[in-house]
């Protein structure tokens, strides 16, 4: 059974790969100590409670391979998703120990940052439970790691945006001030992009929203609005698209949000601002 | 003169560029919208009090390129490690439209982090203030910004560590359980390390320390030790060897840790753990 | 004023590099005997009629760089999506012998197979003027051009479906199989996919297509339906969602399936088996 | 036994790889409705009459990998350079239907456009059989395709003209006139070239061809010629280098071509323009 | 067992996979005329004597791949660091005909370089036994292959001065000239590097020396001194700072250098000047 | 004026900035100390009498770069293939003085090695004057240099032998004994290679050289022959192909070599086993 959260991303592998490099360098210096045949038995274990993101790395970077698998075991005991209270163990193996030590620091590195996200994820989605909004993440993400911050927000039950300015069409008020109206910027959009992508708008007031409906676009974000407005968007316009609340929406209020009705509420603190979740390694 | 603090890091270039690629990925969809050559003014501005670092890769992002420089134009109003305040002006520039529309997030999202790492390290470095401590960082970085962040930490006030596994030595206990004992292991290691590397050894007790230096070790690593304990190594050994104590130190505890007279605090969550420092970008 | 047609898609850059050192490797032996300094203006030519695509390539390979600008220049006389008759000179400009030399077929190999898949899509577009259909293209593209191609097929008129398996949903028969049923297909992708993301569902029926709007698609593709079901499934579903006709369509039978009044016709044939359009490169 | 034909091009692991990444992107997101454990039979059918070629590339991205060998398997049924009729089953397998429908696509662009080129390339060497003439590719390739498209040319009956501009010495017009003589250009480039490559000198008349040989090439291209004076040229310079009819020579003309006796004719369509040979995969 | 020598360089795979393709290109034009299925017995035997370098990089190059190793085998009769003898045989196996000869050329490239530095570091080693003088390398190594020229002096008996210049400080007289003063450079350095780094300082008198180490400096350069003036440091300063010595050393010079009593002589020559020992391979 | 040697090799660039990049990092720890503004006069020197290559790498590393071309200079006194005396200026500039000791090491590095090797073939070549024999390179070249090194050789005066497997075909005994005998081997080359190469066979003894020719071998390689079997190899078949001498081949052996009237001698010495020619950099 595979460790990921279904769809597993794609080519994760050279980011593991490079973060693993980017710690051993031209070669793990103090590992030299031990002996090239020592095998030791090795655990990864929670040391605070959250959701765990990131044991498919793991395996990766300390499972069997090469000619002789005989010589080493791994076996997730969590998968991507899962609840962890500190204590539990995570993931367990048996290894050489040098491999094991110089692979540890990015295999912890990944899980607690990604363990961190979804954990943040799943605290938002417990607000807003009991309603019908989705939390959602933003690019606010950190370099080189949208892919896989993304995928650890859906393992703490929250939804994914577009990945990227080339999967999705979110007009913001920098292209409609330049394109002259939101009417113009949708329309400029429509004659050159596919028939797949939905247009959002970001609006600022109802009349926005009422603009951008009838310039064909399929979402709106409610840029900073008050719950008041949000709830009256949600009302006047909820029927005829997607509405999507944004703009420093935190744990204090983002239950208060939900209850405006609008479908997608977009958090950038997930994936900015995710303290680490603690684990650590333990061999023997 | 230039927006980085001395000396810059080497090749951060390539870093920038591989996320403004995972950003656009085949194209900016929405900015098709605009006219190709619509200039625009635009300027970056803080939303919170801190330090600011990533103005020198705002500048690569937003600044002048290519054959017609009479265009586009960029002034950084502050440098790397300098203080801001909420409304503070970083950095601004005219360009063209579609370029700025396209690189924003990814210009904030460094910004952001960076800024984050090196506040977050200017409150740790604010609370030894008056004693002889340094607060020094750890590996606990997010994969592929290590060298980034580690500058970031000097821009915040802090000191570096090793850069990773291959340009400093660190014995932990578990190379000194695998090779025997402390001076085992220590032997090992200078049998084929460079003069040039200063060996260091963690220590879970003052017997650790002692044999340590014995063995040889130019620094030991005080492992979540309590602060009496600490303060009897410092007395002991402080003028034999370094003296670093790690684990588990916060804010809160930090200033008690650096009045025990230990000369360098590794603090992982000043990497690992630093919430985003907020500022956007507008334009007109 | 750019040779691309908007938007330009962005990081051709390392395509064509890549195609030049395909074409180079450790050195172009033939060039050598050319005195390094020589100077010669030179121009391409069309040699058939259609539509042109790959200027700004051409600007790229052959135009002015390094150090010494006045040494070089290049005027392009057409720009992407222009029309060209059989001796229509499209660029030229004064540059280094050898560096022209070296170039040339690198710059004529990706211009006629652009223009080549740029022409036929317009024979396309011209087969269905009149009607409300558009061309659209499909994933059977040649390894490594697809972004480039897909940007032929919007200089010739057409306009693009998704770039690829990351950017659009599109249920074929084979997921259907395996999910079980539409709904249950369209159900399990709404569960993780972005809400940015329209969902499309191949349909071999017309209870395929009621189906899949229940389900919730915004798109329908019929496969290979012959033109009495496709104008059926316009009348009774096209205010409902995007009808999309694909399946062995040629320049014979492509009127006939714009006259359903099917709002896309995806066709294979312009991006798999475009033949090349003519151009030559004189010197002198 | 391999399904390439001998000698396998070298390095086309990474091309393919490439091209898998550029269709699925940051991720299939259909193919997540999908069991990840649902293993299917599948098979790839021709749908016309020519010649295959991208088998081994089939193999490589449908075939085993990883950990678990038994729960996958392959077989071609043909090999690069077979003939194949429609319905031939060109190979079939078993594998997990997630990884069939995110590379089914990608496989069968290789396999179209490669069997493309070799099935008009067999068109080219049946309409000379019975002369001495061989049919050879030049370098009108498609951007990043090259070696992969000459090896179509040879699974088509065809010869390898030089792979690009450092494997061989081709003198052309504009060489000549830069360097005032053909033997001026022929001497320059002796005095620098590897003794083990051949120079060949693209001729525009017999007088050419002559100097060609004085000079000491070893191969001339008759560009452009009509038949009689490539009749002379044979004749007359036959026994002394080899001779290359080359320049807008289609189906029509190339038996005519052949007749004359040249030895070598060089084809730019059977590369540029091959439409694509039709396959489709089949599950179930 | 491992053919390495302990510690085994990391990342040393591209550097071998680089070479082997910069040979092959787009493939090996003589090797296509050998069965593809022949399998032959192989051997690499020593024709000189010397220590041999670079056996675990042919157990890379011609060891057992891909699905079927039943047919290949590989024995190192050797490891990395052994002395050979003329005659002696190195690596031995069985391996399909056209990989050995394709990988034959690149193989004995690394094996003989790396054995040639070996070599050479041992004679230096062995003129200096009975002192308490390590040869330690310097960057004067050839471009691309550091790393690895580095293991093979460890091969030979030597050891390794820093990698680069991020893992180690050494302040040169152009950094003193603009610092001002040893002191000066000294301590800007102090203020940002990591505390796990010496400082070592290029001296080039004996107030130097003194200088450097008032300043702080671990490690001392003896930069082209004469042997007298070398033993005075030693006895003024030996006790207070490794001391290194530099500068033209030869396999004449480098005993006498050795019984002034400095820590460490630096030689060139190992790297920037080794003669290659020869190997040659033997099928059949 | 170019400081190459005509023709320049291709894309050396790459080569470069990564021995740059292996030197310098994460950072030139050291140059931190260098105040960022500061521009000092430099100039590279020869210590040794040779034949200089290397010139137009070093204007890349030392040269003008970035938006302000007015700050640094760069000047080369010498071109690549010119031979200089010990005090001899190479090239002299202006520039950053952290850029030019962050680069020096890698600058002179690649002028040591290449100059090197092109003294070592000067050498060579000079033995042989008088005689029509040329001097060759091999494929006994350093792993990743081969392009540069077989540039050097041709700055020394010596020709090129084929790049690499893939440009060139030389049949050696193991190809014999595989393919069952000269004739069966070149043939089956015959089949598949391209018209522009020629074919070279190893020979052991005049015979061998005899059936070479009968199967159309258009050079032969004579492996380790006396110089009397030589001379008779030439007398019979110096008219019929060229003649190429090879096997440990010394400075003291190849006068009397070359005497045989070969057209070729090929060394591998001058590459593998070429000791570094002196240079050093000095500032002010």
């Amino acid at each position: 059974m595979s460790a990921w959260l279904e769809p597993e991303p794609y080519d994760w592998w050279p980011i593991v790969e490079d973060a693993l490099a980017e710690d051993i360098g031209h070669g793990d210096v103090t590992s030299g100590c031990l002996s090239p045949d020592l095998l030791v038995d090795w655990h990864i274990e929670a040391q605070s409670e959250g959701f765990v993101c990131g044991v498919g790395i793991a395996e990766h970077l300390l499972g069997p391979y090469g000619s002789d698998p005989d010589q080493s075991a791994i076996t997730a005991e969590k998968v991507d998703g899962d609840h962890v209270r500190r204590g539990d163990i995570v993931i367990q193996g048996r290894q050489l120990a040098r491999r094991v030590m110089s692979a540890e620091r990015t295999t912890l590195n990944f899980l607690m940052h990604l363990s961190g996200v979804a954990t943040l994820t799943a605290q938002f989605v417990g607000k807003v439970q009991g309603t019908d909004a989705k939390i959602v993440d933003t690019r606010k993400t950190l370099p080189g790691l949208r892919a896989l911050e993304k995928y650890a927000v859906r393992c703490g039950g929250g939804h994914n945006h577009r990945m990227g300015l080339y999967d999705g069409i979110l007009v913001k008020d920098n292209h409609i001030a330049a394109a002259g109206s939101i009417r113009q910027a949708v329309e400029a959009i429509r004659s050159y992009a596919s028939h797949m992508s939905k247009i959002e708008v970001e609006c600022e007031s109802l009349e926005d929203v009422q603009a951008a409906i009838e310039a064909g676009a399929e979402a709106v974000l409610l840029d900073n609005m008050d719950p008041f407005m949000m709830r009256e968007a949600v009302q006047r316009f909820g029927d005829k698209c997607l509405i999507e609340a944004s703009g420093g929406i935190s744990l204090d209020t983002v239950a208060g949000v939900a209850k405006t009705g609008v479908a997608l509420i977009s958090v950038g603190q997930i994936t900015h601002s995710a303290p680490a979740l603690s684990f650590h390694l333990e061999i023997g």
